[in-house]
């Protein structure tokens, strides 16, 4: 018996041990080359969390925001949300003969799409309302689900959810294991993403800010639902994010990752704060795995956050060299 | 050696023992009464925390949502949003001449606050846009902190944060502690609502929803601000509650409490959804520890809610036969 006992007890200490080491042993974003972008990662949580130093931030208020498009996921050759909206087009169009003669949605059938929403600025808000408004919210999130589920990318032949950032998966949860509490802010539906931002990035609907409509409490049936209307409620992009943050959120980020000029005054904001604070900008250099672009591209535009990157001390992620895969293993 | 061991591992089971014992033996909802409100709220928990049962719901949708004024603290004789705006007229009144000669401010000035807000319906939006825009939130933070820490009720002399209901506090311990994330969605303003709800609620300033104003990103001396404007942005009452319930949190809450018709829509969203679901009202019943009202009062105006509250099977809280005490221990 005390033999058995001093085993057991033995036995424990042994696996604790193992676990301990096992634990200590799996290295932070595994798909971060060792460089510059990682290593201020990396020196960034160790000093907020270092509960003796003047730098340490309480776990509460260690909020990190996250741009969607273009930081998250790929963007090319459109936001995925407009690819929706054009397949939501077209296989709603048979119950629209109308749309057959009428702009913008007849250049969209004839796959003209980008030409017919250069042409009227008001054209996407159009689009954006025949295919995201006028249904409930619950209808909404189906066609959403369903979209993604059979969706693939033209190029990549990837369903859009396997286009998220492997790199960017590990530091959504590198920063979880250390106490930050995850957000999405991005210039896309805020429906739209909390259709998929659960499973694909560990973020609850509650910590996805985004655009929005105008919605209406209704009875349909005898049973309350949610109606979208085709009309704008907020636009969370560029000077919005801070006021998306801030109506969402309620305080100030200490991290904030972006990839374009609509990120610029979310990075502003979040690093102008009192203490340590990083500003992180994914910058897409690698046209032979995912897409190079910044000043001359329309889509992911990025020019002045790039040039404030270096007087503000942000930290430029080069995807072609920082990061050593784009997307995870695809699954079969 | 051995039997030092034995010792160690007999003497760690039995402190196990003792605080297993501990932890089950400190009963939830001290100041509730035994009782059908508090039996029906413990019944509830109980239902969806049973991993076995079909009725069980996983954490992360374990949503509850709180109104505030006349369900966390009291209302009485106005919101005490409404005080402050009142004493921040009064304060600010020196910087402001003319308010000697305008509508509402005279009247305020002269001590006629209601009647003045009654002649004129578009004066409430006036004096909240002297007293709540044309800052920074930073600063009307900070004026909120000020107030709360400085202002007595006229009745109680107490702080208006020790007006909170303590049965209420433990009701938010409780979810919480079995899994619940508890969220305010209050008609009052959204920042003055997050000036305290950690401190006296121990709810995130992520986790209010309320009304507010427009707010616009600005830069004052070389630094970003963002600067509350005297533009209404939403009002989080009545139906406008499920909408800002799918806005800020984009999911349904299985948990719902409220004390007016303000929050008959908030109740119905909850509890239609499927599975089990829980809305309580908290009928203020209490002439002699608090007030008593509910269908003839014009703050916290409750009618349709207490007439649906049979037919949707709502838990109604008697606050005078239910709860042993309204209020914290005073502090000396």
């Amino acid at each position: 018996m005390n033999n058995r006992l001093r085993s057991v007890v033995i036995g424990f200490f042994a696996l604790t041990l193992v676990l301990l080491v096992t634990v200590s042993a799996a290295a932070p974003l595994p798909s971060w080359r060792d460089g510059p972008a990682k290593q201020s990662v990396i020196r960034f949580v160790d000093r907020i969390s270092n509960a003796g130093s003047p730098a340490y931030v309480p776990e509460p208020e260690r909020i990190a925001v996250f741009d969607n498009d273009g930081t998250l996921w790929s963007e090319k050759p459109l936001y995925f949300q407009f690819i929706y909206a054009l397949d939501e087009v077209r296989r709603m169009a048979p119950q629209h003969p109308e749309w057959q003669h009428e702009a913008p949605f007849a250049s969209i059938l004839k796959g003209q799409a980008v030409a017919a929403l250069a042409a009227d600025p008001k054209a996407l808000l159009e689009v954006v309302a025949a295919t995201h408004a006028g249904m409930t919210t619950d209808a909404f999130n189906a066609s959403v689900q369903r979209w993604l589920a059979q969706a693939r990318h033209p190029r990549t032949k990837r369903a859009y959810t396997g286009m998220v950032y492997q790199p960017m998966l590990e530091l959504l949860g590198y920063l979880r294991d250390n106490g930050f509490k995850t957000f999405i802010v991005s210039g896309g539906g805020i429906d739209f993403l909390r259709a998929f931002s659960w499973k694909s990035y560990g973020i609850p609907p509650e910590q996805v800010v985004g655009s929005s409509l105008k919605e209406k409490y209704a009875h349909r049936d005898g049973r309350p639902v949610l109606i979208k209307l085709p009309e704008l409620n907020f636009i969370d992009d560029g000077p919005g994010k801070p006021v998306g943050i801030h109506q969402y959120i309620g305080r100030r980020p200490i991290f904030a990752a972006g990839n374009s000029d609509g990120d610029l005054q979310m990075l502003e904001w979040t690093t102008a704060g009192a203490g340590p604070r990083l500003g992180l900008i994914v910058h897409h250099t690698d046209a032979q795995r995912e897409w190079a672009y910044d000043r001359h591209s329309k889509i992911g535009h990025l020019d002045k956050a790039l040039n404030q990157a270096k007087s503000q001390g942000w930290t430029v992620v080069d995807m072609e060299k920082d990061w050593t895969v784009i997307y995870p293993p695809a699954k079969h």
